[in-house]
């Protein structure tokens, strides 16, 4: 009876026999998947350095389904000897370190380029400087058998602008037709969430569609950390023990973790009766078990800060949300940082209502979904957040989604979202997740409750007070009658105080609420 | 400005970072992934060599969340050397071939290993032998920075009883009361699929779940196969030339496609305007890809065939739904292989009506997915299979799926099913495979309609029949009166004709459609 072939693949082999698995399930989901990673890498590169993003992105039409896209931003640029690992190895990048960033899995790009280089026989051009006297140009392509990059030409130019950033090209089989909506709809929601930067894409029929900076404000760029006791498993705490150089347990705990300090490592190690001064490299294999169980249960570590993520805030959020839609009235909230299995995250919500939001189709809600700043554009029904949408009950806050045109926004930011697929299209539904959109939900409708509640009010005395205006006359002129007087009383004084005071009121509880 | 850090990591690091995107998301789906993938691989092991399977599993709760999974098969065993890195290396494997085989990701048993070893710092313990004079033992686990496996022991003991066969022990931290459901679920309705297999589940409570062969015959193992010319791309063209010892690009074309024979090829060549005697290592970079193109283009190459894929057939799919429902009707079919992108696949279908079939309550519909022989339990409804059932009107079949009792059945076989994730939930969508979805479905419908329609004659005719016992006498009695006779005429032998003619002509019906 003969044996099984075995055989080892390269990861670069693993994602090129499975590609549909990172969305480039076929011509037209590939064209969308290559734009937005392109795009999200120029974005990443511009923003982790607090540097007002300008980015330029054009796709060509070369015939026989074959597309050219460039993509360029004035981000940090990439250093001359890592280009060619930053595009040619899969599972290579800058994004391994623990802090909210766009490109979690080291892949997105790499995948752009396999994906060109099997469909349009396409090597990556990247030309790239961090604004040194020299710009550089590669052309790269992939030995996807060994995960290993081929430089097929490269060169040196001088930079006497002191450009810097990152262009990107690449060729690949497309179907732009079809992947048009998904795009445009991209940039459009992109620019709602980043009011702060410039984005121009021009398609392939030569529309520009410009989405312009409305403001020089942006959120602080997010700092790494060290991983927070929940977060844990054994092998973590393995490597970190043989990176460290703390000689004690306690020293360990301190030097090692997020937000442990001497007293809670000192009170922690007490509780389950261990030796803070034992050398961590001395651990037996069940201490060590028991260590990482212990710490991944005890409940009295503060909880994680929110100082490794870069949240967009209230202020940003309105900005974008009125630049696109100019509503009648938008809620923004921001929940305070919690976590799931030691993965902060922050939960930032909006509701908007009238202005140029369209009113919907019964059964269909207008949701805008972003996950660290990425619209999500597939799978709303199986998101968590349509989840929770559907399970509030918005009568309670007068608001008809039937009737009335709302438009929902919620942003989750966190070291790891908790995506349910690679392709990065829609969220799991972790209760912490879901109790966190909940309530910034429910937030933001008590603000659009108030809001239409005094617009209610202000109708009624509108309303009354033009029954008023109405009657005021013919009362006066029957008093006046009655009274034998040969003129009428002033009635219009007493109009104006109830006009004054009828919109001051309504005008101050709008700005209350807002 | 100071640069990012960059570095690489390993496949298993990537897997161990992002262990949600295999079905590992938390203790309770990594219970029910674990115990899945372990048969799944002990399956392979067993069907891929004409084995009848002999799978025995066994979970023990230790404690503390912890768990300990014995899966023991009577396959064809791993190879002495191979051991190691067929459980301690990602993307390692055997079934990197083509051909249907369960496992195409090289992945799973690995997924497996990895997360006992980072929840309960298990190592994996496997038992093996080809039937030789020796089995062994080995301890392992993976080096997950260099994806390497770590030999902690290994023993090799003498077998006398020349077992064959492969046991996989594993601790981890599981899950099993909120698990239990799937893992049932998963068992019963493998046993409806495999009929000729012998699966032995001890739960950790105790209970035997026991699903009995109840048949000897088994489908023929899948053979490896060329690919078609339509299922290819650059990258695998190129390999196949590198590989290749045809010095003619016609010799080539003949030697490594699948159905390609020379008129066939020689006729493409001729179509396309390309020499059939140029060595295919000789190839500019333009004509390689013209030729791949046209070749994913060419539309007069024959389908693929089937004998890669291993399907069920018609016989053994009804024999395991009446073993598990004893319906009272059941029609099955098979289609004809088609494909999509180049790779084949052939859909088989059943729709069960009555017997043990429940009711289900409104809104829900009762279905059983396959693909390759493996259930899938989770995400129904983003399946394309649900996506058809929808689709199709069955009132024009009679078939009222509010108030009859009815299940539907899709196997769909393929060199390579269309998953949408790793973790082999759901069917994408594509055209192909939806078209043959709907047919197979339909055709069991007509059959389900022919029945209905049988079964609603024999009823009518029952009736009429005693209307017929009822009302004879009478009239015997009184044309009996009328003529003047002093016996009434003998109607008894035509109420039997009758009776007869009525059984008979339902029974055939029945055997006929069924």
């Amino acid at each position: 009876m003969s044996g099984e072939k075995f055989r080892a693949i390269s990861v670069a082999d693993f994602f090129y026999k499975n590609r549909e698995i990172a969305g480039f399930d076929n011509p037209v989901r590939a064209t969308y998947t290559i734009v937005r990673e392109l795009v999200e890498n120029a974005l990443d590169a511009c923003e982790q350095y607090s540097i007002l993003p300008d980015i330029r992105v054009k796709l060509i039409d070369e015939g026989g389904s074959i597309y050219r896209l460039k993509v360029e931003d004035n981000g940090i640029g990439i250093p001359y000897e890592q280009v060619p690992y930053a595009f040619g190895q899969v599972l290579f990048g800058s994004k391994y370190t623990l802090r909210q960033s766009r490109g979690i899995f080291g892949l997105g790009g790499k995948m752009a380029v396999l994906y060109g280089q099997i469909t349009a026989h396409s090597e990556v051009k990247v030309t790239s400087s961090q604004g040194g006297y020299e710009k550089y140009t590669f052309e790269l392509s992939i030995n996807i058998q060994d995960n290993k990059p081929i430089i097929r030409r490269k060169e040196i130019k001088p930079n006497p602008s002191r450009w810097r950033g990152t262009i990107v090209e690449i060729r690949f089989e497309g179907d732009y037709a079809r992947a048009k909506p998904k795009i445009v709809e991209y940039f459009k929601q992109t620019s709602i969430i980043l009011p702060y930067a410039n984005l121009f894409f021009i398609d392939p029929d030569g529309i520009l569609y410009r989405f312009d900076r409305v403001t020089n404000v942006m959120p602080k760029p997010p700092q790494e950390v060290k991983p927070h006791p929940h977060g844990i498993d054994i092998e973590m705490v393995k490597r970190m023990i043989n990176m460290s150089r703390s000689s004690t347990l306690l020293d360990f705990l301190v030097n090692n973790f997020h937000r442990v300090g001497y007293a809670t490592a000192l009170s922690f190690l007490k509780s389950i009766k261990m030796d803070p001064k034992v050398d961590p490299r001395n651990l037996k294999v069940e201490e060590l078990v028991k260590l990482v169980n212990k710490m991944k249960e005890y409940d009295k570590f503060r909880p994680p800060d929110a100082q490794c993520l870069s949240c967009i805030g209230t202020d940003l959020l309105r900005i974008g949300i009125v630049k696109e839609f100019q509503p009648e009235f938008v809620a923004v909230t921001q929940r305070p940082p919690s976590a799931y299995s030691g993965h902060p995250f922050v939960v930032e919500a909006a509701i908007a209502y009238g202005g140029r939001i369209p009113l919907m189709p019964p059964d269909e809600i207008l949701v805008f979904r972003y996950a660290n700043k990425i619209p999500l554009l597939y799978d709303l029904h199986s998101d968590v957040t349509m989840k929770v949408i559907k399970k509030i009950n918005w009568k309670n806050y007068k608001m008809d989604l039937t009737t009335m045109p709302f438009a929902f926004f919620v942003h989750i930011c966190s070291t790891k979202i908790p995506y349910k697929t690679v392709g990065k299209e829609f969220i799991a539904d972790k209760p912490e997740v879901e109790y966190e959109i909940e309530w910034a939900l429910k937030t933001c409708a008590r603000q659009i409750r108030a809001y239409l509640s005094k617009k209610e009010k202000i109708n009624v005395m509108q309303k009354r007070l033009s029954i008023f205006e109405k009657y005021f006359p013919m009362i006066s002129q029957y008093s006046m009658e009655l009274s034998g007087e040969s003129k009428p009383p002033n009635y219009e004084k007493v109009i104006r105080r109830l006009q004054s005071h009828a919109k001051e009121n309504g005008e101050r509880s709008i700005i209350k609420v807002n």
